[in-house]
């Protein structure tokens, strides 16, 4: 059977702020921008999760996308959507909420489940703007 | 000569809170649902400036639109950008900070600047996500 | 109180045939070209929805956003979506599913409720790809 | 019957330049900035053609959009798509080719053409880029 | 000479169903969801083809995009376009119509006449919803 | 540490002419079709330039995307943006204008400063127009 893939697109409206603590708001300034406001600032993210797999004999879908996405609802969005970063979200607990920590967290919560689907992760896609994106394959 | 509305378009990112602060949390959450959650959360927020006015028999231009753009740019852009709207905003203190009330309060920063250019300001529009966008006419 | 303009974005992904039963298979080519095939073709279509009233003194909302896309659904999506206009939707009995049709039979589904919200309906707005769209504003 | 808004959107890939003849170029570079580069510049312009009228009883149209779409075709963008609009339009001789030139000098090819469809033109709207669009309404 | 690719982006509108002939309606219903509305249902779907190359000396290009596209058109668009895809479609007879089925049938639509091209056929991309799309890369 | 991927999107509005000096016009209109106008026409381009990395120990960033942002300003935006292509864009000089051309010189105007950066250049991608896009990753 080909192998396919997948991508399902969701989003979420977040709080955050770039600032190490162990530094003076100063050098976070210096090195985070405006990125390092001390009350926060926030985007609507966009996140593309990419999955790989044979397709199924009997249905012809490489897994259930109804089912993709409410992985993806639980294990990701509901726990970022319409919160704080830096202050609620457990899976992102002592790490930068800097978009290449978001993509390699978001990997980590996802790469159990989409693999009890019986699919391979390839790639977890976030958007910050219209301009900016990072992407993690796993490497 | 003729009345042409020239349109320009601007970002910025910003987190913030819905909730009265003379109401309980539990009051909060039950009317502004999960906008209220305490550490709050943020949006790329999309605003549109319309502006009308006779083109000049000398340009052809309504309005010069850099000048546009730097005016919208000083007297909103750059106080909302990357901040929290709730705490950081000197023009939005004592308002909540719903889409409606950041379209009344960007028309009112910007009336007088635009007027200055000798067109008419038309329409605000704050767009909060790709589902949700607020406009105002001035009425 | 400021009168604000508040557009909410829904999606139905839906087929349908343009044809008058009336006419013949020819006909209705001649008439209605490759929109006319007997098997029936789809959209994804994109319904806005605008809503104006005065912002509420307590909330300053003009209306709850949550509410209105409930309504929306209610009384339209769950209709539409992933239907065939022409054969499933009760609302669309006796009309071509032509855009103009779509966009005013969901003003007359929404007027009521929205009125009962306690704001005025202005446009309905219906895109059929991203080249065409129609608008409806109740004249 | 009901009077229902119709848009079609087209699109026109041109270069031009802004700038008066009798200027210098120091004086052209002063007013137009950038935009008056001697060897031009270009963009991908998007143009929206809103018509309105009452739906036809037989079959529910406000106007055949293939229809439209051919008229828009032949009177604008036949004209100005993969062209120089200040060298190679003859609809644009003798003005300069502001985004507010462009609008009205597309209004006025197509008022005629509209009209003998039984519809009357509303808005023609150009999109220059992603931050500029600029209207006219016919006023 | 670099290797370059290249993507062309076509649309088709069309309606179909998901649901295998030798279930009933209820199990279909229980796997498929609201896919297998027996009446069917619609889409635009979104098709990017690319393609990659060596640069041909003389005109710099990797193939001639407007061949390209005449290619997709005759080969895959005029096909699918205005259709149900489930009736109306010569080479997707025998499969069910999911997005997995559709990218793999357009690869082999598209394999032999763009090898005839001289370029080497690397993805199809078949974007079924805004948040819904399926790749294949001939593997 | 992961490798991360960080594309930053950039745009210019530039025009150019698809002819070589050798050809006759007659010649160039038959291989370039209306992408030989004497008189140019032009384009919105979109650049995405994707660099990969690990992520930096101290701020978790690939690399600093503003800087980033700085780099592909200087040494690709600001030479090609409201400027003609093909007599005005040193790097260009004695290549046609194709988006091939423009892909693969732009890789080389960045290769240098990526690589100072301590990052790897992945991916130049441009796109023309919203149906036709280029993309060279250096092989």
């Amino acid at each position: 059977m080909p192998i396919v893939h997948i991508t399902r697109r969701e989003r979420f409206c977040a709080s955050h702020r770039l600032a190490r603590p162990d530094w003076s708001d100063a050098k976070n300034l210096e090195v985070f921008g405006k990125c390092s406001n001390p009350n926060g600032h926030g985007h609507n993210y966009v996140l593309w999760v990419t999955v790989a797999g044979q397709q199924d004999p009997e249905t012809s879908f490489v897994t259930d996308l109804s089912l993709l996405s409410r992985i993806i609802k639980e294990h990701v969005i509901d726990q970022l959507d319409h919160k704080n970063i830096d202050l609620d979200v457990p899976f992102m607990k002592g790490r930068y909420s800097s978009t290449e920590n978001l993509c390699v967290a978001i990997w980590e919560q996802l790469q159990g489940p989409v693999s009890a689907l019986g699919v391979q992760l390839k790639t977890v896609k976030v958007e910050e703007t219209e301009n900016n994106y990072a992407e993690y394959h796993g490497e």
